[in-house]
C-alpha cells in the first residue's frame, strides 16, 4: 500500500439487472465516502456501469446536490445507468482489464465499489489482481445486489427483499381477487415471476398464503422438475376443493429433462437464454387438460422497480452494505464484498460482515430442498422463518400529484483525461 | 311508498369485474345502513353477487364484526363474492327476475343496493321496473363501480383511479428501468392494460412522462385504429433520440377493421370476447421489424386489485358513493345512481349527485378525441388535467409480518325461507 497523503479518488458502477434498492446502496457508497474527506477525493461513477469505465464516461457525483443524493435511497433502477456486460476472462481479454486501469490510472481511482451479483463479483475480484499484477494499487470491493437472492455467504442480497414483497403482495391481492370470482369466472390465474435458475421469487409468493386453501396452491420452481401430470392433477384438485387455483410459476421452471417449460430462443450478453412466457404456457396447459377459464399475468420488470412497495429491511441493508464497503476500503480491505449475517430469525436482527470475493464470485445459492414442501408445490415452514423478516416494514417514497417523486441525476461528465478511444 | 312503521331489510350485492375499492363502496353502503335503525332492519348480502339472490344464498352483514366491516375500507376484491352474471331482458328471461322478486320478498327486502358498472346499472333498472309492475315495493340504487371508467354523466367511476395510479406508478418504475440499461439490454418494454372498449387506463400510464422523452413514448388506445407502419416508425424513432422506448399498449388495441391486436378467441359469461396477450404481439411485431431486445408485461388483475398502492381520491369517492346510496333510497329515491360530479380541477372539488339509472344503464364513455394527441400516441394537457386528481393522495392499508392485513369476512349464511331451489 502506498502511504500517499493526499486522498484518491473513488468509483463507483452499477451492473446487470437494476432493482428498488440498487441506488439506495449507492445512497450508502456516496455518503460514506463523502464524509471520508482525508482519504477520499472525488467520487465518480460510471455511466451505464463498467461500460462508462470502458469508454472513459464517467460522471462527477460531487456535482450532485445533497438532496439527490438523499432521494437515491428512495428511487429505484439505477440512477447511474446499468449494463449487462461481462468481462471475459483475464486470459480472453486482457486489453478490457488493463483498459479499466488505464482509466482508473489516468483518474487517480484508488477506489473501485463494484454493485451487481455474481458476474460483477467475479470482475471486481479479477480488478483487483490485476491492479496487484501491474503494480496500480487499488482497493476493489463489491457491493451485493441481486434480485434473484442467489449470492452465496450472506443471508439474502439486497433487491431480493422488495421484490418478495411485490410478488407475495402481488400474490395475495390477485388471489382474493380471482377467489372473489371464481364461481361465474376464472377458476386459474397464473402469476409468472423472475428467477432464471434459483426459485428464491417464487419462494417468496407462498408467503400470501397463510392458511390451507389460500393462494398461492401451487409453485413451480426451478429447483424442481416440472411433472405434467402431477400438477394437472393439483389444479384440478384445488378447484374442486377451493373453487379456483393460484399458479405462481418461475421463468426458470423446467421439464425434467432440463428444457426450460418456455424459452424465447434468444440470449443476453451474458449467454444466458432470454425467458419470458412460461405464465402464458403453463395457463395453456391448464386449459388444455380440463378447460377452465384462465388469466395469467407477467411482473416482469415492474416486479424489480417497485420501490412504491419496497421492503424497509431491504432498503436498511441495501443501504448497509455500500455504506461497509466504503468502511471497509478505508482500512484496506481489498477483494472483499459485505455480507449480511442474520443473527436471529424473530426478532430479525442482523449486521454486515466482510467475505472474500473470491469466495463469492459465480457460486449460486439456489433453494435448498428442505423449503420446498415434500410435493414440491409449495414453501415449508423453515422457508416461511427465512423470508419472512426479509419482506418486513415498508419505507414509502414521498410522492408528488400522485406519483412517487423519484430523483433523476444531473449526471454532469468528468473530463476525458485519454486519447485514446475505446470501443465497447 | 308504503308507510310501514316496522323498517325492512337491505339487500346488497357485488357484480362484474372487483377491484382495489369495491368494498369500500360496501363499507359505506353498510355503515350508513347499520345507522339507519329505524328504516333499515337487517343488512344482507348475495353470496357472489346476484348469484346469492337467485339461488337465496345470502349473507347476513350483521354477523360480521365492526372491524371487519372497517376493514372492508382498505380491502380489494369483492368481499362477499361477485358474478359475471348478467340477467337477460325481461322479455326472454322474466323467470329470474320474478326468482329475485319472490326471494326479495320472502325476506322482506325493500332496498336493493347494486354495485356494479354498465350491465349491474341496467339490472338494477329492470328491477326497480318489475318490482312496481308485481306491486313489490323495493328501492333499487345503483353503486357505480368499473376500473374501465367508462360509464356516463359521472366525472370518474370508483376503481379507475387506483388502477390509474397503480399504471402510472408501474410505468414510470418500469421506465425507469428501462432506460438505465437500454444501452446493452433491454431497449423496448411493452407493459398491457386493461380496457376493453375505453382506454381510461392506457391513459392513465401518460401520467407517468412529465418532460419529453420519458416514459411512455408510446400508448396504444382502443379508441385509435393501429396503424402498424407508423407505429413501427415511432418506435425507431424513439429508440433513436433516447435510447429505448417504453409502450402502453390496451387489451382493446384494434386493428383497422375492428378485429383485436390479440383475441384469445373465448368469449365470457356476457358474451365479450375474452382478451390477453396483446402485450406479447405488439413486442414481437417490434422485435420482428427493428430486432431490438424486448421485454413485455402484463399486469392484468394485479392491476385492479392493488390495494397496496390506491388513490386516496378513489378510496374516498368509493365510500362516498356507497354512503350516499344508502342516503337516496333513505329518501325514497328509486332508480338512480349517485354519480360523482367535478366542481374544479386544482384543487379537485367534487360531491355526489343523483342521476337515473335509465340515462346510465348500458351507456359507454370512452376516451374523447381532444384528450389524445393528434398523432394517436400519447395523451394531451386536458386529459392530464381530468387524469391527475384521480390518483392523488396516498392511503395504505396497515400491514402485518410485511403484508397488508385485509379483512376476510365470516360471510354466515342466512337462513333460506323458500322451498323451491333455483339453478344458476
Amino acid at each position: 500500500m502506498r502511504n500517499k497523503p493526499t486522498p484518491r479518488n473513488a468509483f463507483y458502477a452499477q451492473s446487470g439487472g437494476v432493482s428498488a434498492v440498487i441506488n439506495a446502496s449507492a445512497c450508502g457508497v456516496i455518503q460514506a465516502a463523502q464524509k471520508a474527506r482525508k482519504q477520499i477525493g472525488r467520487i465518480y461513477a460510471g455511466r451505464d456501469g463498467i461500460v462508462g469505465a470502458l469508454t472513459e464516461d464517467l460522471i462527477d457525483i460531487s456535482r450532485e446536490s445533497a438532496a439527490t443524493i438523499r432521494g437515491l435511497r428512495y428511487t429505484p433502477s439505477g440512477a447511474f445507468g446499468s449494463a449487462r456486460f461481462k468481462l471475459k476472462g483475464l486470459e480472453q481479454n486482457r486489453a478490457e482489464y488493463e483498459r479499466l486501469i488505464e482509466v482508473f490510472r489516468a483518474h487517480d481511482i484508488g477506489y473501485f465499489f463494484y454493485n451487481g451479483g455474481n458476474d460483477s463479483m467475479d470482475t471486481a475480484l479479477k480488478i483487483s489482481q490485476l491492479g496487484a499484477a501491474m503494480n496500480y494499487p487499488i482497493t476493489c470491493v463489491g457491493v451485493p445486489k441481486t434480485v434473484d437472492n442467489d449470492l452465496p455467504l450472506t443471508d439474502c442480497c439486497p433487491g431480493f427483499g422488495s421484490v418478495a414483497k411485490y410478488i407475495a403482495v402481488s400474490t395475495l391481492e390477485g388471489g382474493m381477487d380471482v377467489a372473489s370470482m371464481a364461481r361465474t369466472s376464472t377458476k386459474v390465474f397464473v402469476l409468472e415471476v423472475m428467477g432464471r435458475h434459483a426459485g428464491w421469487i417464487a419462494a417468496a409468493a407462498g408467503l400470501a398464503g397463510r392458511k390451507t386453501g389460500e393462494a398461492p396452491h401451487i409453485i413451480l420452481f426451478p429447483e424442481i422438475p416440472f411433472e405434467q401430470d402431477q400438477f394437472l392433477a393439483r389444479v384440478k384438485q384445488c378447484v374442486t376443493d377451493y373453487g379456483y387455483c393460484v399458479i405462481v410459476v418461475s421463468e426458470g421452471a423446467k421439464h425434467p429433462d432440463g428444457r426450460f417449460l418456455a424459452e424465447a430462443g434468444t440470449k443476453d450478453a451474458f449467454g444466458h437464454t432470454q425467458l419470458g412466457g412460461v405464465g402464458p404456457v403453463v395457463a395453456n396447459l391448464v386449459r388444455e387438460a380440463h378447460g377452465y377459464k384462465f388469466h395469467w399475468a407477467v411482473a416482469d420488470y415492474l416486479q424489480r422497480a417497485a420501490r412504491h412497495v419496497a421492503s424497509r429491511v431491504d432498503v436498511e441493508q441495501a443501504y448497509a452494505v455500500g455504506k461497509a464497503a466504503v468502511e471497509y476500503a478505508l482500512k484496506g480491505m481489498n477483494a472483499v464484498m459485505p455480507a449480511i449475517k442474520r443473527r436471529s430469525s424473530r426478532p430479525y436482527r442482523w449486521e454486515i460482515k466482510p467475505v472474500p470475493l473470491a469466495q463469492v464470485a459465480n457460486v449460486e445459492k439456489r433453494v435448498p430442498r428442505e423449503f420446498i414442501t415434500a410435493d414440491g408445490f409449495g414453501i415449508t415452514a423453515a422457508c416461511r422463518r427465512y423470508l419472512e423478516p426479509l419482506i418486513a416494514g415498508e419505507d414509502y417514497p414521498p410522492y408528488r400529484d400522485g406519483l412517487p417523486a423519484y430523483v433523476r441525476i444531473k449526471g454532469a461528465p468528468v473530463r476525458r483525461k485519454l486519447k485514446t478511444a475505446f470501443k465497447v
